[in-house]
């Protein structure tokens, strides 16, 4: 029986620092990648109404251009390679079958950048949702091998693309777990997160524990069924 | 992009009653397998306090009864093959490397008992915890393909079993996540966990989704070196 103290008494954090002391990421740039989509949408949104700079990608700089007039906030519309190349925080929230391609075609723009992966590779049937495994271990792995030039992280997995596009909703009510090998990076993805009221960014390990928490949103597909809710995730004593 | 949101508009929930009417569990006996290990032990003692009769079990009876001698409340012990058969629930807590060979020499015993697995495969090494899975898929299916005459459940994955066992610790502040396929059986397993202070026993899903929910324990154990928390989850808007 593996409990979560298992390493707990084990080595101390890498450094001296509270790790709730984040930078200030508000002059950032955010580029959302499939940011037409509802979830994109949702977290530009969110983003925006926080003050952050977002330029939302998609295939036709039309398209884009059109879903940021809609969402309004000095919000920008862009194709995808010339949002990757003007934002310094790119997030990922295309369908999963488009990642690799869509990925690949952006390594030379993504380069440098620190790259938020939010992509849930999921199979439906009958019995609803249920993980993929990706070849890589999972999408955040995906693209760690497919940009070895970016910062990938892997975070706002769990988020409600109802509640984030609900103009009538003020809180988002959830911690978003924040995934990467370095710190800098999701520390920064930690701050972003934390930007948007009601949620937290918390630190929750490697890219190699990615895909649970990826696949983690197969439960709470069932939850929601189950509840009738827009679950999230709070995690305690943190 | 999937969201949890993808499924909630499908199909309605199984049954008109609502999901939080329990049943009453105050009568069942509650078996704990590995009983005299920290997260056993842990368990057994708020589901004594909490008022259930409990009998832990280990592979040396004479351990068992020290073990149940020292928690008091009026816990018994036994050998694990006692505890199965005298047992409504029994709640499968040892170790993965012995997952396999104790539930397979308990299958007469637990026949049409709900077992209740939370036992998390995980490795270890130098940069911490990771998931390993199971051929069948997670130890909780694994139980299920060993215990075909079982109403095999899992749950009770998250628990730090330093809180658990502190008697100065009077709540636990977590939802258990239960997973299964047969409702009746889920639902005792929700009303146990609410059985304790602090805890709610949340729906969410079935057992083929439960991999990412035991390797998930890699992720707390990494939040609580970041945070020096004893981490759990909650389920918001639930």
């Amino acid at each position: 029986m593996s409990t979560p103290d298992a390493a707990s008494a084990g080595a101390p954090a890498a450094t001296a620092r509270t790790p709730h002391d984040l930078p200030d990421v508000t002059g950032l740039v955010v580029g959302v990648l499939g940011g037409t989509g509802p979830q994109g949408r949702g977290l530009a949104y969110r983003l925006a109404k926080a003050g952050q700079q977002v330029v939302i990608g998609s295939r036709s700089a039309d398209r884009a251009a059109a879903a940021a007039a809609e969402l309004g906030l000095g919000v920008r519309g862009a194709d995808n390679a010339a949002t990757a190349a003007e934002s310094d925080v790119v997030i990922v929230a295309v369908p999963w079958e488009g990642h690799a391609e869509l990925l690949t075609s952006l390594r030379a723009e993504l380069a440098g950048k620190i790259v938020v992966d939010c992509v849930n590779p999921l199979g439906f049937d009958k019995q609803g949702a249920y993980a993929l495994k990706p070849e890589e271990g999972s999408a955040a792995q995906q693209a760690a091998a497919l940009l070895p030039g970016s910062r990938v992280t892997a975070a706002f997995h769990h988020l409600s693309a109802v509640l984030l596009e609900d103009r009538e909703v003020d809180e988002i009510d959830i911690d978003v777990l924040v995934l990467g090998e370095e710190r800098a990076a999701t520390d920064v993805v930690q701050a972003l997160a934390a930007r948007i009221p009601g949620m937290r960014g918390v630190f929750a390990g490697r890219l190699r524990n990615a895909h649970q928490v990826e696949s983690l949103v197969a439960n709470l597909i069932s939850v929601n069924r189950r509840y009738k809710a827009h679950a999230g995730l709070r995690i305690t004593d943190v």
